[in-house]
């Protein structure tokens, strides 16, 4: 008799995270899983009490193609992180008692490196307690940054949607015949992985972006500003990718730059605009060439009308692959793609100590930015496979249709 | 024998845009006209002598099926307005004499109602010099402000793209289990058919944004304030859309209220937030309220890979309306769209004198914006059927394809 499984979702949500979900409720369900719960809002919605019997909630093969199409994370997420062991031991044997009342036996997390933390310490306290509880960790992030893993679910969907996106503002960018200046901004504050997504919408009917700026290496402003007036001033158009996470060489982001901004809020806390607005003003100002700034914001992790096939059966497959692990025993580990080959794209599962991949960042290798403010070939093949395949929105009256929520 | 003919592009583009000009091709080649000339970059290009045959550049089947996927203007476009005629006689002479030796007798402008100026302009002077050019009107513009036709093509699109990715963001913004706002800017700084377009997120599988703030109605923001406190104290989160040009009782608009930001560039403009910047910021100043401003900036005009196919055939309709008209005789007149159904929608094109056209702006009827922030059913009904059914993109490894603009 195999016991009961939890599941949760947290951290910053993506377009393919509930087929994270899904992979862990359908293989539990298959191996003969008798309750699955899905904790509210994460470990926090544990603490309070707040889940539900995933077996209510998704109940018809329309329901699991409408998760599948769903974005954001369906049981709600948040950013709750455990305290240190020691000294915190009533909060765990809190959330060890209240799985003891639900009878599970194995706890599914699904998240990036902050939220493995959350696996690490559990199962941490497992062993000291001598828990059979079984921990696992199913990988999940837009950022891409997780060690040990070749990438995470959700980075090629979002790389999807930064490639696809960047090649109709490049068509709407060069439209008119005097140089305009298009600065996009895009998520990843420490790792560039995103941002250098741009580079894959250079192809043969598309000019791609003129330069990519990823955080990995230090923003020479001087450089910058002297490359966009030399190519304006011969009267091109253009459409620059940078990192909301540039910095300059003291360390300061670039969006901290502007010591013309003065928008202080009633904390005293300084408001500031991103990096593409500030290096848009700075060159309207000082350049007097029409900008336009734009932010790719929250669209780049939500856009579940345009997700990466390849991205969301991997995302699947972590889930599956997690439960299968968990159900042989495995604890304390995360589930990592492993890539077997690069041509033809292959990738297998395999679970890894959760130790080596909590609360540690993957950035963008250097060799893999080149001197002239563009990405190698190298990382461009190292994405273009994750964003392969489509799976088509279910339209409904003219728009996506997404599973209900209604907790 | 008939005549040659030239269609240009300008203004603002959209996702439709080049529909309209496969709808002049390729009814101007079926009904026999010996060469179809596309201006470079509008009525600028061709008084630059910048000018294509449009056989030699769509010449296949799947370059018709590309161009229909391709957003912004193929041709290049630009915000050039002619002068009056009177004292500026020899700009009129000069693009006579161009048309003359590329022996046009067809002229069309795809554009809105700054481009429909061009129109008036040129058949007010052909009358003037009894020249038997004829000069006719192709309407688009995303903002749907065009007098007279029942929308404008390039709108429907547009709206699709924002109640989808409105209904992302919502998903995404209603995520974490203690209150946050998202504030989604959308464009149209006098009309508010745009940001209405929100409303259409609303179903079975949405709750819909909280409230819409359109231009044509006074922004109380003391209200507004009020509003969000009330909600956000009983724990709920938001998401509001707001379009980029409200405008406070004073006349000023909303982004320009910022006496706290003082960013003023080389030439002493004030370089100012966007409306929903403003708003997220005050709401997370005063209210202490984790807030996220969210602009869909160009994309919302540019997203070929989401448009409505009902807006892409009639942009091609509106198009070979006008060679049609043409052909028959007619100058100086707008094609437009006259609803002869709502349900089932059902719309047929007609012509209407361009002198009630050009430059007139059409807004949102007050009695269509209700008095709690939000629009009637009957506005919700009349954008519904113009962002029915899709228009699939080819893509190509893993990306939506364009056709080469290789000018």
């Amino acid at each position: 008799m195999i016991g009961n499984v939890i599941v949760g979702q947290s951290g910053g949500p993506t377009s393919v995270i509930n087929s994270s979900l899904l992979g862990v409720f359908k293989t539990a369900k298959d191996r003969g899983a008798k309750k699955i719960y899905g904790m509210l809002h994460g470990i926090k919605g544990l603490l309070d009490d707040q889940y539900v019997d995933l077996a209510e909630k998704i109940k018809t093969d329309i329901d699991i193609d409408l998760l599948k199409r769903t974005p954001s994370s369906y049981l709600g997420s948040c950013r709750y992180k455990l305290p240190e062991i020691e000294g915190n031991e009533e909060t765990y044997q809190k959330i060890f008692a209240k799985l003891d009342v639900l009878g599970i036996k194995y706890f599914f997390y699904i998240g990036g490196n902050d939220s493995m933390d959350t696996i690490k310490q559990l199962s941490d306290y497992a062993a000291l307690v001598h828990s059979d509880i079984s921990f696992m960790g199913v990988p999940k992030t837009i950022d891409n940054d997780l060690a040990v893993t070749d990438h995470t679910p959700g980075f090629g969907s979002a790389a999807k949607y930064i490639a696809a996106t960047v090649k109709e503002i490049i068509r709407d960018g060069l439209v008119y015949d005097y140089p305009t200046i298009t600065i996009v901004e895009i998520m990843g504050r420490n790792a560039g992985w995103l941002t250098a997504s741009a580079a894959l919408a250079k192809g043969e009917d598309c000019e791609g972006v003129d330069m990519i700026y990823l955080p990995e290496k230090v923003f020479d402003i001087d450089k910058f500003m002297a490359r966009v007036r030399k190519i304006s001033v011969a009267g091109h158009s253009m459409v620059i990718a940078v990192s909301e996470g540039i910095k300059v060489e003291d360390g300061r982001y670039v969006f901290e730059l502007s010591d013309h901004v003065e928008f202080v809020d009633a904390f005293g806390h300084k408001q500031l605009a991103g990096s593409a607005k500030f290096l848009a003003n700075k060159i309207g100002s000082e350049l007097g060439i029409k900008t336009r700034a734009v932010e790719l914001s929250t669209m780049q992790r939500c856009a579940a009308h345009m997700t990466s096939r390849t991205d969301i059966t991997e995302a699947f497959n972590v889930g599956g692959a997690a439960v299968k692990a968990a159900f042989e025993g495995e604890s304390g580990r995360v589930v990592v793609l492993k890539r077997i080959s690069d041509d033809p794209y292959m990738c297998i599962t395999e679970t890894h100590d959760v130790h080596d991949i909590a609360n540690v960042e993957k950035k963008v290798p250097l060799e893999w930015i080149t001197d002239d403010d563009y990405v190698t070939d190298e990382l461009i093949h190292y994405i273009r496979p994750l964003i392969q395949a489509e799976l088509s929105p279910i339209m409904v009256d003219g728009l996506p249709r997404h599973l209900n929520v209604n907790f």
